[in-house]
Formats: C-alpha cells, sequence, structure tokens
C-alpha cells in the first residue's frame, strides 16, 4: 500500500454554458489527485474570477466562494505540494497579468531544471512572489506574451525551456489550452459533447459529467479547445514517452483509462500476473483496501483461491487527530483498518498489495493480522522494488526512505514477518500494463531516468 | 444500498489511566453510526467535563476541544437525530446536574413512549430543554437519584417507565453503567483488559484498542464498570429478546460480532443464501460498495460466479454540496459512484444489494450500468422487502418512502429497469443469521411489531 | 475606571411587524451590557425560534444566524457571567418546553437565594442543565404554569420564590412580558410607538429605535406588552426602592435615563459635587476615557479649570491577545491608552475617574503621565470608597480585590503616587443622583445590604 | 466627521532581542490608519517569515498565527485598499525572492505613474500576481537588486522610477530600510533604544513602545537601522516638500508628532482659529466623535463656551451588519451615534467637525439634534472645502463625491438645516499647523498638485 501524495490534477473547459459547475464536478472526481488545495478560474466575458482555497473541495470551494463565479470557459487545480510549501499564496489556478491581459495556469508534474531556471531569471533581476514552479511557468509564458501575438508560440516557446514532467491547463483570457510535456509523465486526456470540451488528468471525470471520450493529448502536443471544437496545436518531437507506470498502478481512479490503459484491467492483470509468477498454497486471497483490491480480485481469479475482504477500513479516521494513548495498547494504524477476524482466523493468507514504497504499514497489518490469528501471511506486491526517488511528481524524492533501496527482498521479508514475500517483475509490469517498455518511465524500479538528472543515469 | 441513518453510537469506559484517548478512538471507531455530532464526558475526580459538537469526531472533538479533559472514567456517544433536531443542544452526551451530583447520559434507540410521558410530565410542572428523548430519560433518572441512594436502583426505576430501544451509558459522578433495554434492540458488548473495562455500541472498538471482547450486555440488564471489573445487576425478565436484524445487515461494521453474529460471516451467509435461493445465469457477480460488498462475495463463493468491483465509490462526494449544472447532463449520484466499464461492459451482471428501502439510488446506478455496455442486470437483495416502519431507532418512520410498501417485486423490478430481481426470504435471513426467529426483531419486513405501537401489530 | 463586567442586558418586543431587526439593534445599543454570549427569541406565530451565540452581537447573530428569523413578538439578551460558566449553553434567552407551550426567559441580575432554591428542587427530584440562574427561574415558572393558567399568575408566584436582583422579559408562546423586582435593582424601561412596544434595559435603545420613552417598569411590577397597548400587572410591595447606583455611575450609556435620573447630567452632577468638595489648584482637568469623560467635564465647568483631552484610547486594542514582550519595556495598559504629551507635559493635572475598585489601571496610568512630564497628579474619583460586595449582579464578589476594603484613602494615594487623592462623599453621590437615598442600594460603598444576604448587615 | 480610509500602516525594527511582540504592539498602535488587512515577516537568521491576513490585527495575526515567527527584524503592515482589491494576495508585507535572496516590502501611500509604470513593464515581459501597487514596487527592486551590489543603491535607482506618495520600509534579508518619497506626503519616523530601533507611521508607536523619538525621515531619504544605530543614505532632493495635511486633521493619532506638529496642538489651535473667523452665540460647543474632539475643546476654550459631549458613539455597532428595517423608523447613523438629549435639549449649539468630505453622515447627526430639541445648530468645520480629488493616498479619488465640488458654503448649509456653517481658512489651516504653507499637500482643498497629474494644474 503506497501512501505517496500524487502531484496534483487539472482540468479545463470551454462550454456553451456556465462551466462552473462542471469543472467543480470534476475537482470532486480528480480529487484523489490532490488534497491539499483546490481552485477553480473562469473567464466571465470581462476578466478572469478566481476561488481558491487549502483543503478539500468541500471546504476550498465552499457554495460561498463559488457563488459569484460564472463563465463559459475556465480551468481547475486540485494539489499536493511536491515543490513549494503548503502555504494559499501557492493554491492553484494561479493568475497572472500579462501584455495580452489576465492569463491562469494550473500545473501537475514536477519541473526537473525549476532550481537552475530560477537561479537564472533571478539573475536577470525578475523576483518570484511564491515557491512553486507554476509561477516559473507562468512567468516565462508572460515573456513570451509580450513578445509573440499568438498564443500557442508563446507557449510552445515556453515548454522549449522547461525539462522535467508537467500537465498544464492554461487560460489566456478567454482561450484555453491543455499541454503535455514531450515525454507525457502525467495523464492528460480530451473529451467531447455538442456544445462543451474538457481536457482533464483522468477520463473518469468525462464519465461523470457525461462528456465522451476522446483520445489522450499526445506528448508534447498543445491543444486548444473552444465550445464545440479541439484544436491541435503538434509540437514534433522525436522522443519516445515516458508514461509514469505509478498512474496505472496507485494513482489513478480504477474507472479512468490513461494512454490506452484501462486502470483497473491492468491492476487485474497485474494480479494475475503475480498469481503465476509467485503462485502461494493458500486459503484465501485479501487485499489492502482499497489500492489494492483489483490486484487482489486479479490473483483471487487466476489462481482460483478464493477472494474476501480481510481488512475494515475506518474513512472517518482519515485527516482526524489522534490522542496518544499512554497505555500505547495500539498505534493509528489500528484505527484506520482492522482484520476481519471471522474472514481470516485460522487461514493461510494471501495478502495483495499494489506497492512497497516505505513499508511501515504493512509491517503493522501484518501484524494485526497475526493478532487476529491467522496462520500464514504471504505477502505478494503488485509492483516491483522501488529502488530510486522520483523527479517526475511523485512524492517519494530520497533513497533513505525506500526500503527496497536498503534491504533486499528477504530482508524484507523478515522486518515484516511475513511467510513469504513476491514482488512482480518489471517485465510482468510491462506486460500487464500493455504498453511498449519504451514508451513508460520505470526510473523509480530500474535506476534509468528518461531525461537528464544530475546524478542519475540517463536511459537514451 | 439502504441509505439510512443510524441512530446513534455509545461508549463508556473506566481505566487505570487517561480514558479521553481511547474514548476518542472508539468513537472513531463507530463514527458510521452517527455523523451529526459527538461528545465525550469524563469524571476528572473533582466533576464531570464534557465537550460536545456539531459534526464529525473529527470537527466536533477537536484537540483543541479535548484539550482541557481528562479523567479515568468517562462516556462517549455519536449522533444521529431520530428525534431532536440538529441542534447543538441535542448533543450529548447530556449532562444534568442531581441530587446525587452530575449525571451524564447517552443514548442510543428510541423511546416509544416519549411523547405521553413528556406530557405527563409537562403536567407536573416540569419542562424541557431540549427536544431530544435523553433529555427525558436524565430527568426521570434524576428524580430516582433524589428519592433512592443506591443509582443502580434509580436506573431500574426509570427503565420501568420507559418502553422502547435504548442501549444506555450512564455515568452517576464516578459511576460507569451501560444499560439495555429488556427487548435488547440496539447493541451493546463489555470489553476488558487488566486495568480498564468498557461498554461500547460494537466489539470492532475493542479490537482496535485491544480489549477482550467479554461478553454482550444482556436485554434488560444493567452493568456497572470500574477500572478491573464488571459487575451485573440482572434485571429480571421474561421478554424474549428483538434484536434490530438491520445492525447485521446494514448498520454495523463488518468486523463486529453482535449477539453471538459475526457481521461478516452473516453477511456472506446472506449472499450464499442469495445464491441460492434465486440464482442467476451471469458473468459476474458485483456489488453496491462499500456496503453490499460481503454480500456479493457471499454470492460469488456460492455460485461459483467470479465477484469484481463493478462500481468506483467517490469518498470525497459525500457531504459536499454539488452545483446543479443547468445541462442536467448528470445527476449527483453519478459524481458518487461511476461504473467501471473495463469491467462490466458487454457482461450479464448480478448486482448485490445489502437492502433496497427508497431504491431510488440503485435506480440511477442500474441505469448507469446500462450506458456502461452492461447486457443483463440481475438485482440480488440481501434484506426482504421493507414494508414497515421501524420506530426502534431506524430512519424509516413513514410507509409512503417504502419502495416494498407500494410496489410489487415485479413493479419493483420495472421501476428498476433490471431483467431480474429477487430478494432474500425471510427464513433464508433469519438462518443467515443464525439466532433464533423469536429473539430478532423483523417488524419493518413482517409487521409484527415486539412492543405495543398504537396502530400496529403486537407480535405477542 | 472601573473595569467591572456588567450582569447583562435584556430587552423584549411586540409589533405589527417583523421584531427581529430591531430586537437586533437594541440589542447593540445595550452591547455594553454584555459582551460574552448574545441570543433572540422570537414567535413566528407557530413556535419560538432561537438564534444564540458567544461572543458580541456582530458575531453572535450574523445575517447567517438571524437569516430564519421572523415573528411580530421576541425577546433578546446580551450577557456576562455573574454565575454560571461561559459556555454556550448558558447563552440565553433561555427556551424550556411547558405545559402552556415553549416559553423564552431572559434575565439580568443576581438571585441572591440561587444555591438555596437549587438545593431544595434538588432534593424534589429536579435536574439541572446549566449552571445559570435562569434556568431555575425558568423552571419554577414552568411549575406554576403547569398548575395556574394565567400566566401573570404564574409569574407572580415565581417572583414569591426569589430573592434578589432580577429584571427579567419572558415570552410565553406569543406574550411578552417585563418583570422588575421588588426592589428594582437593575432597570427596566418601557416605550412605545402606535404598532409597536418594548421593554428595554436602558432607554437609549428607545431612542435608537425612535419609539417614545413611556416610564420605567416599577419595582415588583409585571408588564404585558402588545403591538399597541402595555398592561401593568401590579404586585403590592411595601418595599424602598433599592436601584443600584453604579447604574448612573458607570454601567448604563450617558444619554439613556433610569428612573429618573439622567445619566449624564447625573455624572456632570457628580464631577461638579467633587468640585465643590475637592477642589485642587492645577491647570487642566482630564478625565480617565471613556467612562469618566461626562464626570471631568462636570469638574470642570464647575472649577473653571480647563477640560481637555489627556488620554488616548486605543479601540483596536480591547480583546486582542498582546505578546509577552521580553524587554518588558511596557505593559498591555500602554498599548491601550497613551497620555497625550504634548496636553500633560509641565501641568498640574486634575484626573477625574468615575469609580475605583481594584484600583490597578490608575496606577499604571499615573505613572504613565508622570513619564509625559506631568508636575502634579491630583486625582478626585466620583464614586465612594467601595469597600463591600455586591451579591446584586456587579462583577465585584469578593472584599479582597478591593483596594478601598483593604486600604485607607492616603495608603491608596501613596499606592498611587498621587499629589493628592479624593473621593465624593456618599451624601454628595446621592444628591447628585436626584433620588431620595432609602430608595438606592448605596450597599457596597456603606456595607447595608437593602435584603438579607448571610454574614452581611440587613439595612432595615 | 471624515469616514475616509486610510491607506496604510508600517512599521520596520531592529533590535538586539525577538521583534514579534513590538511589531505586533506597533500595528495595534497604528491600527486607525489600515484595518482590511495586517501582516509581519521577521527575519530568523535563515529565512524571511511572513504572517499576513484579512481583518484587524486582532483576527489577521492571531496567537497561532505568528507563533512559528521569531527574528531580530521585522516589518509590519496595516492596510486600507486604495489600489488593489481587498483579497488576501494583496496583503501586505509582500515578499519576493530576489537574486539577493528573500526581500519584503510594505508600501503606504499611492503611486501615481502605476499604470503606466504597469504597462511598460508588460510590455517588457513581465507578469503581475497581484493588483497592488506594492508588487511594481517590489520589482523594480528586484531589477536592481539583480544588477547592484548595494541594496541601497537598488532603492535609490527604484524610487527614480516612481511617482507620487510612498512611505516604504524594506527588509532585504536581514536589512531593514525605511524609505519617504521626496515629498514626504506619508509620514515616516525614527525611535531609538540602547538595543532597539524603530521606523514607522506615526510617533505614537514609539511612546507605547517606550522608545525615544529620534526624528522623522527627510523626504527623499533612505534609512536604514539595526539593533543599535541608524544609518542614513541621503538622496539629493531639491523639491520642496509636500506633507499631506490630512494627517494633522483626520488621520493621525492626537498624541503622535509629525513633521514637528504635535497632531493633538494642531487640533485644537484650528478650533481655536476657528473660533476667532467664525464666532457664534451658543449655549455649548459640542463635537462629532471621536475625531472632532480636540477640535471642539480648541473652540470652547478660545471662545469661552463651554465643552460637552453632545452625541455618544456606540463602538459595538462599527463593523456590525444591520439588518434593514421594515419600518424604517431610525437608520444605521443612529444606531451609531445618538445626540445626548439631555445635554443638548432647547440649547443654541456648536457642532465642531474635523473636516467635512461627502456630508452624508452629518445631514443625519444636525437631524437627530434637532429631533433631541436643539435650538440651533451651528456648524464649524476645521479643514476648508475639499474640491479635488487626492492621488496620495486618501480615500477621496472623484470629485462627484465632493459636497464642497457641487455646492457653496450656503448651498451645504441649507442641504445640512444648519443654522450657520463656516470652514476654517486655508491661511488659518496652515498656520495651525505651523508649517510653512509651501511644505504641505494642499491640493484637495485648492487644486494644486504638487506632482504632475495628467489633467490637473500643478502647483510648481
Amino acid at each position: 500500500m503506497a501512501v505517496l501524495r500524487h502531484s496534483c490534477g487539472i482540468v479545463g473547459m470551454f462550454a456553451a454554458y456556465d462551466v462552473v459547475p462542471s469543472l467543480h464536478r470534476a475537482l470532486l472526481v480528480i480529487q484523489h489527485r490532490g488534497q491539499e488545495s483546490a481552485g477553480l478560474s473562469v473567464f466571465d466575458g470581462d476578466e478572469i474570477l478566481t476561488a481558491r482555497g487549502d483543503g478539500l473541495v468541500s471546504v476550498a470551494l465552499t457554495k460561498n466562494k463559488v457563488a459569484g463565479l460564472s463563465g463559459k470557459c475556465g480551468i481547475g487545480h486540485v494539489r499536493y505540494s511536491t515543490t513549494g510549501s503548503k502555504s494559499l499564496v501557492n493554491a492553484q489556478p494561479l493568475t497572472v497579468e500579462t501584455a495580452q491581459g489576465t492569463v491562469a495556469v494550473a500545473h501537475n508534474g514536477d519541473i526537473t531544471n525549476f532550481v537552475n531556471l530560477k537561479k537564472s531569471y533571478l539573475e536577470c533581476g525578475w523576483s518570484f512572489l511564491t515557491s512553486s514552479d507554476s509561477e516559473i511557468i507562468a512567468k516565462i509564458l508572460s515573456k513570451y506574451l509580450a513578445r509573440l501575438n499568438d498564443p500557442v508560440e508563446a507557449i510552445r516557446c515556453t515548454m522549449s525551456e522547461l525539462d522535467g514532467a508537467y500537465s498544464l491547463v492554461i487560460m489566456v483570457r478567454n482561450r484555453v489550452f491543455g499541454v503535455r510535456d514531450p515525454y507525457g509523465f502525467r495523464p492528460l486526456c480530451i473529451g467531447k459533447a455538442n456544445d462543451a470540451t474538457m481536457v482533464v488528468s483522468e477520463s473518469a471525470a468525462l464519465t461523470t459529467l457525461n462528456l465522451d471520450f476522446v483520445r489522450d493529448v499526445a506528448p508534447g502536443e498543445i491543444i486548444e479547445i473552444t465550445d464545440n471544437c479541439i484544436v491541435s496545436h503538434v509540437t514534433n518531437t522525436n522522443l519516445s514517452p515516458a508514461h509514469c507506470v505509478f498512474e496505472w498502478v496507485y494513482f489513478a481512479r480504477p474507472e479512468s483509462i490513461i494512454d490506452g490503459g484501462e486502470v483497473y484491467d491492468v491492476r487485474k492483470r497485474i494480479g494475475a500476473t503475480l498469481a503465476r509468477e509467485a503462485p502461494a498454497d493458500a486459503d484465501l486471497v485479501i487485499s489492502v483496501p482499497d489500492s489494492g483490491r483489483a490486484h487482489a480480485i486479479g490473483y483471487s481469479l487466476e489462481s482460483g483461491i478464493p477472494y474476501e475482504e480481510g481488512f475494515m477500513k475506518n474513512r472517518f479516521a482519515d485527516r482526524t487527530f489522534i490522542l496518544p494513548d499512554q497505555k500505547m495498547r495500539e498505534d493509528a494504524v489500528s484505527t484506520k483498518m482492522n482484520p476481519i477476524k471471522s474472514t481470516v482466523n485460522g487461514k493461510r493468507i494471501i495478502v495483495v498489495d499494489d506497492s512497497i514504497v516505505r513499508g511501515t504499514t504493512l509491517v503493522k497489518l501484518i501484524r494485526s493480522l497475526k493478532s487476529a490469528g491467522v496462520k500464514e501471511v504471504h505477502v505478494r506486491v503488485g509492483y516491483p522494488p522501488v529502488i530510486a526517488p522520483c523527479y517526475y511528481g511523485v512524492d517519494m524524492k530520497s533513497r533513505s526512505q525506500l526500503i527496497a533501496y536498503n534491504h533486499s527482498v528477504e530482508e524484507i521479508r523478515q522486518i515484516m514477518d511475513a511467510n513469504s514475500l513476491a514482488y512482480i517483475s518489471i517485465s510482468g509490469l510491462v506486460d500487464a500494463i500493455g504498453l511498449p517498455k519504451n514508451s513508460l518511465c520505470l526510473a523509480c524500479v530500474n535506476s534509468k531516468y528518461p531525461t537528464k538528472i544530475s546524478g542519475e543515469t540517463f536511459r537514451r
């Protein structure tokens, strides 16, 4: 069970009607991608209006806060801070006044040359009000908007200065653009109805809003949407894509389809592959809910070992302070997840988890299973050992936190007190995803980075 | 999928150490039983201190609000309003000053003679500050505490005036009691460690806090707990119990054990019974998450038809205002729950739900399945048709809301646009629960009420 | 400068139109009488609706909170806690359900037999949800409402059980009453227009609302108001009144008229009396703003010594936390009030204050004057030395806090480092008020209490 | 009575100890200069930390919000929005990252070439995140900080691009500067103790914090402060100063000293001058509290006509929503200010006000005096008729709002229904202030602007 924070979710929309309700709903659908702040910007025919705030959509974008907003085009954002602190100033969309009027920008990803870019612009006499990489994107864009009439050209020039992972939605007054970096690290797809178009991080939002899925934005592509059409401004790129594998394994919602891969199906196939690669003699397959459920069902269907719910998750315990108990009878994990004793007692159990990054939670869950009378615990992990940090927007930046960088599989098994432990192979994972290996970013499991990162191996 | 609100959850604890952290954690575990308000009262050696508030435990009992509280005994409450409005004045525990000092009371259930009791006491010159039935319980108890030295006797006399469903925790200065009405409608169980005892609505809280489950409080029993022992003050009762069946089917957490029935197992057996009583020729079994999942797994295991996740629930959409969309492209249900198209497309699906009360949500879910390309939908329901209102603490008070009171099964099937629809039989349900039929309250499905209710059939 | 907290302010209104705006405004006008909580109850034709909250009217009764309220009669309250803690449960109006329907009560004063009354009712089997004396008033009233058809009779019987200071507004469903205890400790007056009547603590509210002042409620009187008339239900009383002198000296707003005494004029006459009783050879008269300003002007006019503003008060420093400064360069007083150096530098100054209770602030103010270059400070105090506690609703309950109980005038002068110090005489004060001495409560300055208080001298 | 909003208040401090408590207190003292937002920035030895928020200091800078801040140097700000909307993004200090590290800026005044400056920088490719003129100051400063080693030089160059009114405090990492524009429109003064120095808008803050007043910052001067010394970086300027006259008349606190003029004394002299220029035969002098009190006392002392308090101000009615009353019996003014009838009834009254800008409030106050029985009302105004807008930070931007631009004095007298009306003369005002006429900005009363304003007369 990864407990990673995503980098962000973004959405842009243009319709023949007020887009605020739809943007609000879309943000709810992609809320899992960012829970620290949320925001909306719309062009009301005259100016860009923005509502932003800390916390979930339900807190940041209350009825009161969006009451004054309406417009036929707009963009939205939900956010985790991978760079920039948690302050409100960093909430997005970021709006800036430029030579071509107000521009709003929302960003998902990490700019790898952020520090160098910032340094060189500071030396040019620029200054920065926030610590987020979205501000530098907006400022470089502003620079080009002052020189070039065509916003598309300005975006293209901006992209030429940026390295790393970025899916963007950009609103230049009343024009809405969707942009994906040349590697396509982070997802971005396009939806359409008769009188509305949308670009959004995940297709689940299109389903909810009853828009037809059109296609993914291509790596390096700039898309412009209007109320009835989609214009593609292709940027030529000879680069192989490098889609982040973690989107399918953990980040995205099961019902989303990302770059052609149906997430739930990918996860089931991962489970099935695990069942073939690492069978176990056991009575029951259980998952670590909710993220490992599809993997576990796949394992069960392939192995023929029955699937059951082995843990009960307490959704009220998230985001709640838990008082330290001086008796130390139990820890916070047991408030958040409990084994269902009647299911697991006396059984040999296969626990399927989507991934192991730090491994701390799983240790406690296995202990709780043993307390509940489980005879054997066989851990099967739907993601290869994570041995290298991510520079493209996933919150695992330091090798010291990665249990698999520091320990062998056998050592991890002993730490977890599991009867057996097996990870899926890299090739098994790639096959389950169903895309060519050279179109995926596997840097965190094979240390080969698609872009140049100082001190790391460049894959090409 | 019932979307019923529970009546409440209660907890009382006595320990050799400060009970506030444990009570707070226990309330998080039973939070599903009441999400409108939460409260804690502890005796600090000198007086009873109380923190109370509207909303979830995370909002009502923040770090700040419980900061000043500590004590070796205390009680807690989470609340839905079945009687009384949602105002803070009605949040519990209710504390009253009496002739024997301060008394705190927390209540789960519905007092059926509430209106008559209130009327007669008003005529005696009493007045009421709140509209909750907990106040009348506290006041009658106060009356007897002024006359009788022994709080146990005072509680016994109070019980003699009350009809209906009530599980209570009562703290008379530093003495903590657990009480269950003579029919045992609502659950209440006892847990123990070396230096702590607890009474609580559901055993899941004991597991979380690492206390041993001792037993359920018996119908009509008064329990007193101290830091190291449990004293039973039995009240003789010749009545058959009438445990609310809905606790096993929907209310309780799967890992709880209620009056001997392990909830997850009961639900799986219900699913298996349904598979035998109402088989269907289909490709897949899915559930309406999260409450129908165990039932569906039971159906799958018995029928051999594979279980899969067919819907993705959006946990962020609860408790969030959703802006009305003038295009009416979609409704709130689709923001809250989406089919996983890759799982269900082109398939014949069995949808297992725990129960149908109003039926409105299921109609929309079936429509969304059909939009996702499902060929056939066979609905199987783990609870017989609900045809009569509940007077004992479940939020279904009016026949007009009950779809099965107003329509035949075939009519409901047509309304739902399902290819087939079947409910479990009453006897099948009783067998799945595993307790004698005459120890259960089945009034909502057979119209036979365990206690006298004006205008309804008395079962005995 | 007294920094005493008042006991409360109350208002009741009946009109041919919605009274909520008028009650809200009246509470703003009497806000100085209570700043800890505020509340409103109105009868909407069907039931009594209440809004209540902690803090100032601006916080407790926001637009949102009163949005749902409307009605042609209602009562309101602003509160300081002299008994009862600061909790929301103690905010008033207190509403109780009784045999004659809902009753709302708001109270200004202190019930001196509160403890005994409570004890005897607890022994009768009653219980109390709050710690305020308003609850016992409401409960005793409820007792009589169950026995007596006539609410007036019920109020009369309730009054027969109460000792001490109480001005009350009571709403029995749609009937609004104003009540004043037999001594008339706390003020209550009546106003009228064509289509509206009001009872309120201070006449300033009538002026603001453009109602005509009719008269004060008489000691021991029960008044009923309707939209066009005022009915007096006189309760015979042979007692001499005992109006609280502090109302004129400090509590009431300068533009109010209380029991015939125009507050501003009384204060000016006090100042003039002081000038005659205790002249001083000085250059300037200044006041401690804002409460001592009228006294100082009176002193100036009588003595011919010019009046000037000597201190500047910072109204933003109230109710603001002030960080402790490790350098201890200054204290909170200097943030709240600063001398105007250009006015006072090099001068001999007469500082006129309305009263001295604890004396702590004045010590610091005199020190700040000396730092600002004042040559001589002559303190003149518009109230005799306070030597005895108040049991009737003024927040000075303990002799140990009273500087004049513990020190002679000369000692106080030395503590204050004043060049001279003089208090007005009791007879001078009585003359300035203009009412017969035997109609005033002077207990805090002469230790003779109008009602029997255990351990204190009874004046008759 | 002007009801103008000030442009802002600023403070900077360097000490041998933590300056947060002192800055917080200083902001409370200058809170009257800005009540819409407040903020603090301190350098903690490593980085600049900032707390900012909407509302009063008590709301924006709560204990919690400043808890994490400490440092030996820092700056603070209280704000009214004269440019820029009320959003949090515009709260100051504004912090920007520059080539020389983080810089914090706080600003009081209005940049008159703001629109042109912004336009030209937008055309250079810059972008702006806020709508405040403080951002452009910070950005131009950043431009120079990238080119010039010396922050003083960078500030000097920045000043060369700015026109209009600006008093600034600037913190470049751990260096604190105070800056005043070459005309010295807005005040800024310097205070000192052994181990601390401060620059602040008003000397009242120095008194409160027990710092010695050193002198005013000179027009065009750049001051640097450290924990024990003050370094002046004089900028040569041949311009005559243009100190805003309104500071003495209305904005500043009475106990402050601005550019040598003691505010309270100036106001008294204004009142005395009025008494000589425009005597009236009357019984009483009253003021419009609180801003007109010193002027009225001056009038009284000069004329020999007694001064009294004629109005009672309700400090609770500020910042409180007031429900519209359908009976329209009264308006909000009467909730905020009431005549003291016993003072004014039957009298001939001189009402002294500090200034008349729009005149709306005074109309209502005179009406309320007449209702209270006043026989004659003679209005005397301590500021000449305001006939021209202010471009330097006072909130009177449009001629259409200025009653004296649109009406003669006699017309205004009729509108006000006053028996007589007189304004002080310009020369009388200048003499009362005591500075040479050519060192004052009198543009709003004589239409001669010290700096070039398109469409207005340039005074030199």
